[in-house]
């Protein structure tokens, strides 16, 4: 394989946690370049060092600031860490935003910190592999932690959340009528609920909420503790991480990490899978079969249905002349 | 085709307006049936009739209520209301909610309003591809309007948007910090924005912000307006039916309806492909192949990459062997 002998350079780099070589190949992950997968591939017998922590929870509870805040305390340990920022796109920002910015600047200064933002722009299932792939580079460089920080409660955020070894909800007294977070699939994904914003008026509430309806929780292994923090004075962060590492000696003594990364593993079998057929099946000639019947789609005579048919026979006849 | 003839009287009831072949088309979109796609199939070039509303915003922003009032405000109008809720499963309620069973009984009372919860179920992209179908059939049985309500803030809300003729955001002044709303990607796909609880403390701000934000956009053909209510008193209801209205006519003058339904069609085949291609590839061959690797996953010798590249050499074979 030719790309392969391209990336040895670089592998041996990013493992060697040279910090030009981990931003190319993140660089090569975020442009679909053919090598990317060559190099994922190369990687992945490295990787299981660092530990995977995905915060999520609605817009506004604080997330950016909390990331933030555990950032600073791992790196008191000496902890080498990565984040990986996931963003829907707005077409004003393009997905990177003021207030992360900001952020980025402040921890960004930190050598023992990498930070990386993405924006879906549109394509689905393709972030959450994107983001994890990241992940995957971000732990064979050798951090200590990788943190998945997502906005939103939508479908990419439980992608994410599979991607990760412990995963934080954070929340705060207004996001509840708890009832609607539970609502969004937050429960289902939780190791840890953090209140954030714990000083303001219907915390109390808003934890006792979440508690009732932790009681009516299935989950047997591992009741997720609710904390409260102040994330912006950084009240609460100590107990976080302390907690965190509960559930991950919980997790090893129980053989569930192992467990969990083996459905992240098939999960990305089954991405793989996808993403290379995708590009296998949508060349030139599908598109221009689909552009040609959309521009009649005044008189359209085909359901999707036949079109969509009449695409993979043409497909399986390209793979036969391949052969 | 003998599912093809099995089908017909479905179609031919589901066509002439039979609620009980309604529900039964549903269920089959849902279940996967086989039959499903050549259902969907021979009802394709009878749509168009029904008006797709989408309805989207974060948790606790009264969708459920104003999804309520506008649902009302059409039956007066004697339109046929179709009704697709989409919701993030939660493990305790299977992804139906005791607020839109509450809602359900009060509108499902009416002949003229046909309502359907989904839940994700987790499953990457399924969904949105579903909740198309459903409207599909919706639209079928002959629905003047067919309401698209989604939670939250991520993927699988963009894509649904993308199902709809016009996308409603529904906001709250709690919610903004507009800015975090506009980091969600609700921008990008709003035609309408409606701030809901506009009686509470904070709406004139959250007002001007979202305008603020709105004078940096870059669409042109469409400034989206932004309108006020509060939906659980019936305030602002008729004039969101109204710009609702005006935007369908705009889009009508500039053939942009027309684009619009194209892009859908452009997606629905993708979906379709990528959704036959599953179901061809994952069969049990695959699924044991996997399980093999995954057993081993201690000595695991083979990365994702080279999993997925066997089991793509596999389906290739099996795919000359039926030739």
């Amino acid at each position: 394989m030719a790309s392969s002998s391209q990336n040895s350079g670089l592998v041996i780099n990013l493992l060697q946690g040279d910090k030009r070589a981990l931003a190319k190949a993140i660089s090569l992950v975020e442009n679909d370049e053919d090598s990317s997968s060559d190099l994922l591939n190369e990687i992945y017998l490295k990787l299981g060092r660092g530990y995977r922590i995905g915060i999520t929870g609605p817009p506004g509870a604080g997330k950016s600031t909390l990331v933030d805040q555990l950032t600073k305390e791992f790196r008191k340990q000496r902890k080498g860490v990565g984040i990986v920022a996931v963003d829907p796109t707005s077409p004003f920002t393009g997905g990177a935003l003021l207030g992360d910015r900001v952020r980025m600047s402040e921890i960004a200064m930190d050598e023992g910190v990498y930070i990386r933002s993405m924006a879906t722009r549109g394509s689905v299932g393709g972030l959450s592999k994107k983001a994890d792939d990241v992940a995957d580079i971000l732990d064979a460089f050798g951090n200590d932690y990788i943190i998945l920080e997502t906005v939103g409660v939508g479908q990419s955020e439980l992608d994410i959340a599979e991607s990760a070894d412990t995963t934080v909800v954070v929340l705060v007294p207004e996001s509840g009528d708890s009832v609607q977070a539970m609502k969004a699939g937050l429960m289902e994904i939780a190791d840890l609920f953090v209140l954030n914003k714990a000083d303001r008026a219907g915390a109390d509430q808003a934890f006792t909420e979440i508690q009732s309806m932790l009681e009516l929780s299935n989950k047997k292994d591992w009741r997720p503790p609710i904390l409260k923090s102040v994330a912006n004075q950084g009240e609460g962060i100590a107990e976080i991480i302390e907690t965190i590492a509960e559930h991950r000696d919980f997790q090893s003594q129980q053989n569930l990490l192992e467990k969990k990364r083996k459905q992240r593993l098939f999960k990305k079998i089954k991405s793989i899978v996808r993403f290379r057929f995708e590009q296998a099946f949508w060349d030139e000639t599908a598109y221009k079969t689909i552009d040609e019947t959309l521009e009649s789609y005044r008189n359209l005579k085909m359901s999707p249905y036949k079109i969509a048919d009449e695409l993979i026979e043409n497909f399986k006849r390209k793979l036969e002349r391949k052969e």
